[in-house]
């Protein structure tokens, strides 16, 4: 393997320098051809630096920014007024080539928008598109996109979203041929709106996408499919309505607890299991979500995750890096529009 | 109460009249002023009203149906070619003011075809919408529409759609000055598609609904509105994700038990459970889907509902009839365009 640089957003989430900072140790030590570059506050970089091992310290770099996106903060501002900021610093490493790929667990909304002003977008890739894996029935997983990055798609998007999300699950997600599928309202041919109707036609007639038809919302989690392409309204829609979901179960399982001793037991079992549902459910904590279709590899991790999900999102960026998703999303777009055209 | 009469489909669903006719007894039994008249063959209905009651028989009228809609079966040939079925029997004599209200567990597209198409939209409704209650974490129920109607809808339906569940959720629902909010992928002003942009601004200034703003995927189960609006798209694919990972939390639970005792005993406990919150997640399975904004009362009850289910879905369609729904619905809309001129 060789060396790879990373671009870490330190001061990105809800707990900042606290949670990535041991993140980025495991990883390092995990790792031995990792580099990182941790962007943020000297201020708070410099102390902790100091305690490390010589044989970390020599693969850390240091970038100090004066600035910090805010969780609450709007895109646009943070577009405009957040140029030497940590998020900001990370995405220009990589556009600069000085990084391989950048991990952040900050504001969505600001990372989504500094990420394709910076990096642009692949040739042949209008919009780039927040992708995640989701748990399936038999303990397997299903790539689910987009889940939020655009709200409105035409068929032309959706169809590059069904190539992307192929690439991604072929080669990080180690699927042979990925079964991709349309989500819909059903499953019969004339079922859904004029956008998604087109995207079938055009993936129908794409031989070198294993395109398996429509899927409903239920099939989500039914391993009908190893990549499922939606909107981005639909695709949050339903990655957070699930998320509202398990929390119902996990407060009604903590009620009936209450109820009698059987229920206690039954409940200290039980909890683990559906918070452990929960994390899975909340794919980018439990493993980060990344952002494709750019010309630079972007993870994301929650927002309020654990050391251990900003790891995941980690190895998920140095994934991704060894793999070339950029590289491989571009080849096999040019592949299959010539196969269109 | 005034009497009043329901036509039934008792060809519709997987089971047709072997749940159809007892939840029909029931409904007769426990409602001494329901009359109900039977849309189906009187090959099957005659032996079985002649073994009933006499003051049950008194109240049951038979019309004789050649046709059954098939549960597969495509909105535009059931539509153009089963106008002797069941279904479309129920429509036409609501349509006739020969029936109150019609509750059908068949398929979902024909009834949305044919009671669109008999029955036509109220004056200042552009499209129907399909609309149920969904569990929230405190033991409360939210309206959510459309689940499946229409999959394309502009802010102007979106808007009817407000109205019309608001409507609903206050009369029905029993709920006083329902909270209503709009589906969309952040709370933030600047979130969300043109579409529900438009649709935000038209509800802020119609100071006649308590309108509360955006909520997200994961606050359709949190209490925070009473009814939450959505396009057919959109509502579908939520309703039918947390169906899909309910299955998945009882399949894990399953496996989870089979792994020791201790685990044995908790999915005695919280299967149940679970499949509880299933139901409730499959609403027109628990107490019926209504098809509402058109000039007629039309409840859907889940195509493998139980006789119970069916019950509940007349029940549904007993209460809307009571409170004059689809009249209120009209009186609504009206004084709100007059607020908007």
């Amino acid at each position: 393997m060789r060396h790879l640089t990373l671009a870490l957003d330190i001061m990105g989430g809800d707990f900042g320098p606290h949670i990535i900072l041991p993140a980025a140790l495991s990883a390092l030590t995990e790792n031995p051809d990792l580099y990182v570059v941790l962007c943020g506050a000297n201020t708070v970089l410099e102390p902790w630096l100091a305690q490390q091992d010589k044989h970390i310290q020599n693969r850390i770099i240091l970038s100090d920014c004066q600035q910090t996106v805010t969780m609450d903060e709007s895109p646009i501002t943070a577009l405009r007024s957040k140029k030497d900021s940590s998020m900001r610093r990370m995405l220009d490493l990589v556009e600069q080539g000085q990084a391989d790929a950048c991990v952040s667990a900050g504001n969505t909304g600001a990372l989504l928008a500094m990420a394709y002003h910076v990096l642009k977008t692949l040739p042949g890739i209008d919009r780039p598109a927040l992708i995640s894996q989701m748990p399936t029935v038999d303990g397997g997983k299903v790539y689910l996109l987009d889940l939020g990055a655009n709200v409105d798609c035409d068929s032309e998007v959706l169809f590059q979203y069904a190539v992307m999300g192929s690439v991604l699950a072929e080669l990080v997600g180690n699927i042979d041929r990925p079964k991709v599928a349309l989500l819909n309202v059903g499953s019969e041919q004339n079922k859904g709106n004029d956008r998604v109707k087109t995207t079938n036609r055009i993936l129908s007639e794409t031989a070198s996408l294993n395109y398996i038809g429509y899927v409903e919302g239920n099939d989500i989690f039914s391993q009908k499919a190893d990549v499922i392409v939606t909107d981005g309204f639909a695709g949050n829609i339903a990655l957070k309505s699930c998320e509202g979901l398990t929390k119902l179960v996990i407060n009604e399982v903590k009620k009936a607890s209450n109820q009698n001793w059987l229920n206690k037991i039954l409940a200290k079992i039980a909890l683990p299991l559906l918070r452990n549902i929960y994390l899975r459910m909340n794919p980018d904590q439990y493993n980060g979500a990344s952002l494709i279709g750019l010309r630079g590899i972007v993870v994301k991790s929650h927002g309020n995750a654990s050391s251990e999900a900003f790891l995941y999102a980690i190895r998920e960026a140095v994934k991704e890096v060894n793999m070339q998703v950029p590289t491989k999303i571009k080849d096999k777009i040019e592949a299959v529009l010539m196969e269109r055209h």
